[in-house]
Parts: C-alpha cells; sequence; structure tokens
C-alpha cells in the first residue's frame, strides 16, 4: 500500500533546507571576502555546504518520481531545485577558481557583489516562506526585491568588469581571471532572479 | 465566468510584437556597428527596445498561466517566446559590452555579424507569418534558411576569432573584448536556430 | 492506419548509433590529442561524425513528435538526446577551437581530459545497455562510475587551469587559448554527468 499511497512529501522542508544552504554558502563567501586569511580552510567549509545541498536537490528529484499529488506544479519544483542548487554551484565555483587562480586578496567590487548576493538569498528565504503561507502577495514584493537586487548586481558587474580593464591594462591574466569569478557571481545572481520569475509564475496560477 | 472561459489569447499577436522588437534591436545594433558615433544615445535606444521586449514576454508568460487552450503547444510557446528574448538580451548584451569595456571602433567583422544577424531576424518574422497562415512548407523553408544564416554566421564567427589573435597579438586586453563580444553574438545566432528547430517540431505535428 | 497507428519506434536503437557517435567522437579527439599530425584531415573526420550524430538526434526528436507510446518518458527522451548531442558537439568545438587558435601542440593535461572523457563515454554506452536489458542495479552502478569519473575530469581540469596561469605567465593570448578549450571538455564531462542523472531518474521510476 506504502508503494501506491505514498506519504504525502512535504517539499517545502525540502525547499528550507536548500535555501538555507544557499544563504550559507553566499554568507561564507561573502566572510572569505571580506577576510582572506585561512581561504582554504574556509573553502572547504564552502564545498561540504555545496555537497550537502546537493544530497537535498537529489532528494527533491527522488521524491519528484516518487509522488503523484505536489503541492506545486511538478515542473515548478523541479526548477526550483535545480535554480537553488545552481545559485550554491555557483557560489562555490566561486571560491574554488580563487583558490585556483591563487588569489591572494579578492577586490573590492569582488566583496561588494558577494554581500549583494547574499542579502538576495535572504529575500529568496523570505518568498518561499510567504509562499508555504499561501501569502500569495507578500510572495510578489519580495520577488520585486529579488529583480531589484539582481538589477544592482548587474550595475556593480558592469563597471567591476570595466574598471578591471583600466586597473590590470598590463596584466591580462589578472583580467582573465576576476572576469571569470565576476560572471560566476552575476550568473549566481540570474538563477536568483530565475527564481522569483518561477515563484511569480505559481502565484498566478494560484490566484 | 470570465475566469473560468477566459477569452482566447491571441498567441500570434504577442509573437509579432516580440519578433519586431528582436528586429529593431538586431537593426539598431547593426546600425550602431556601421557607426560608432554617439554610441551611448544608440545603446539607451536598444536598451529600451530590450525593455519592452522584456515586458512583452513577461506577458507572453502571464497569458500562458492563464489560459487552458493554445493555438500551438504550451511548452512550444514557452520555448519560443524564451528563444526569441534571448536573441534580444545578447544583441543588448553585445552593445552594453561595447560600452563597458571602452570599445571606440568595431571591427569589420564585428559589422559583418550584426549584419547577418539582423538578416536572420527577417528570416524569423517570415517563418511566423507563415506560420499563423498555417502554410507549414513555407514554415520549413524559411527554417532553412534560419539554418543556413546560422552556418554563415558560424563560420564568419570562426575566421574572426582566429584573426583577433593574430591581430592583437601584443594586446590579449582587446582579444578578451573582442572575444566576448563576437561570442554574444554567435549565441544570439544560436538562439535563431533554436527558434527554426522549434518551429520544425511544430510543423512536424500538424503535419 | 498508419498515421493513427504507427509503427512502434525503438528509441534504443537511435540511442544506441548516437552514444556510438560519442564514443567514436571522444576516440577520435584522444586520437588527436596523442598525435597531432594531420589535424585539419582528423577534425574533417570528427565533424562528419558530428553530422551525423545530428541528424539521428533530429531523427529521435521527429520520431517522439509522432510517437504515442514510448518507452520511457517522452521528457526523458528529449533530454537523453539532447545532453548526448551536446556532448559530441562539444568534442567537435574542442577540436575547432584547436583548429582556429593555430595550436600546433596539444598540451599533457589536454591528453588526458580527452582520454577521461571518452572513457566516460564508454560507461554511458554499458549504462544504456543495461537499461535496455531492464537491468536497474547495474545501470545504477554504470551511472556512479560515470559520476566518478566527472570528479576526475573536474580535478584535473582545476589543476590544469591553475598551472595554465603559471605557465604561460607572460603569454596571456595562451593561457586563453587553452582556458577555452579545456571548458569545453570540462563541460562535456558535465554532459556526461547529466546524462547519469537522467537515468538514475528513469530507474527510480521503474523501481
Amino acid at each position: 500500500m506504502k508503494k501506491i499511497f505514498p506519504r504525502r512529501i512535504d517539499f517545502f522542508v525540502l525547499f528550507d533546507q536548500s535555501i538555507a544552504h544557499a544563504m550559507a554558502a553566499t554568507e561564507a563567501l561573502l566572510s572569505l571576502m571580506e577576510n582572506f586569511e585561512n581561504a582554504e580552510g574556509k573553502a572547504k567549509q564552502i564545498h561540504e555546504i555545496e555537497h550537502q545541498a546537493d544530497l537535498v536537490t537529489h532528494d527533491v528529484m527522488r521524491k519528484l518520481n516518487q509522488t503523484f499529488i505536489t503541492p506545486i506544479d511538478r515542473e515548478d519544483i523541479h526548477e526550483l531545485a535545480t535554480r537553488i542548487d545552481d545559485i550554491i554551484d555557483l557560489a562555490w565555483a566561486c571560491v574554488d577558481k580563487m583558490l585556483v587562480f591563487r588569489i591572494t586578496r579578492p577586490t573590492r567590487d569582488a566583496v561588494q557583489l558577494a554581500r549583494e548576493l547574499h542579502e538576495t538569498t535572504k529575500f529568496i528565504h523570505r518568498a518561499f516562506q510567504e509562499l508555504e503561507a499561501k501569502d500569495y502577495e507578500h510572495v510578489k514584493e519580495y520577488c520585486i526585491e529579488i529583480n531589484r537586487m539582481e538589477n544592482r548586481i548587474d550595475r556593480i558587474f558592469r563597471t567591476a568588469l570595466g574598471d578591471l580593464f583600466e586597473e590590470y591594462r598590463n596584466d591580462a591574466a589578472m583580467i582573465i581571471k576576476w572576469k571569470t569569478i565576476y560572471e560566476h557571481l552575476e550568473e549566481a545572481s540570474d538563477k536568483c532572479e530565475d527564481v522569483a520569475n518561477i515563484l511569480e509564475g505559481i502565484v498566478l496560477k494560484h490566484a
């Protein structure tokens, strides 16, 4: 019987865990950017968060394949889980590249991008709380905040990129390194915006 | 009652608008490439087109969530809207990067890539007109043209990329800048090909 | 009648062809890396494989649009065909970039990445054989192997990337070239992992 009528899965509990990992990963990234001492040790911590988040995402996908009835559309659950996982992967990729590139000191722009990214994940957390409470008006408000953050991060990214070519006029290797890291941060922010867009779609279906 | 039986949405009208924006954006990009004077002013124009196109895409997605019956499969509408939006985003990203990188003069290859990209969007426009007229044979013909253009753009892109490393042998920063811009143009062309592939799929389902 | 009850399509036969092309493309890539003589001729061979693989993928998509009953879920067939095609496209992109960049001698890391990538495609082949035989336990085992290979390739990629900046400290153009090629190889490996993840999902649905 258990196979035919499986226990209802609480996807919100799983999303809560995923988003907690996204907040923790971006917070650890920010703390690493602000204080680059013991970078290797801090990076290991972020890698561990990324690994834990992976397990949760696999769990979501596994349960999605075994469940008939879901609180929100299957494709939306799949997309949300993928995008949140992407945010964490990109936070890790950013740290990883700093080690691979043997960076010794983050740029001021990198610190600011990490700070804004962490702030954005907090809005994602709040948007999901409102979604679980079925307070769709507030979900929409937080989605607007996430979009606003994405615009802000994009502006910082563009200025940072332009400045890079001025500052490292004679050190193309440095341009390549930071361009790669900035792009990871900006892509993470894009994934946050994707989450907001999916949430707006869910709200519309329930309107 | 209006909620239960919503007015039938004319997705073709929305796609017409979207594609008009794609044609306008790539035309403005080409005109900027051909004459780089007042680049900032022209860039603002393209950014405005990109913004208007975003609103149309959001409109498509919103109406898709509220409509039961669609003239073509829901996923196809979703994919088409996304890909057309991507073309416009990439045209804008291309202009944006030229400003961010403080480019003062486009390369000859960049002008040609922009020209071919604009031509491709015209074929997309025609393919959609034939789709609306249910003239599936002509849809297929325009899809072949779009694929032909993509091949041509890819060839130009490859030559341009190779030449970059010869021409700017001693200016790696310049290589990075133009490689990024060329890649945006080539990716925009890939999105045009995606549109053609989705259209071919739609034609098959109606065969 | 044929239109209403089309002959059942054997998607496994098509996937067999696709995967055979993926194995052939990565094997030819490896052989090119190991012996770079007559690179142009060998590249043409890989391009031809890529073209043949494209035809098979188009065939899968066409038949998917015309078939009501499929042995595995439609979306899974679509995703698998897309990902396997991506692997072949990226193997070709890698070769293509070596010609475009006028590379004269592959790095040791590039050879090793190509070798591991080819090994991974063999595991994909075996996983599909077990899937067709409905031996789901063995499918899972091969998926674990594919994931293990992806981890290994990722480690090689990271070391190779870091070494690039040391070795070509004064030749940024060379860093750009090899970074691009390594990224294609690493992305191909990511696509292999995607295939494994989709296969694991299919196994779960049949559990």
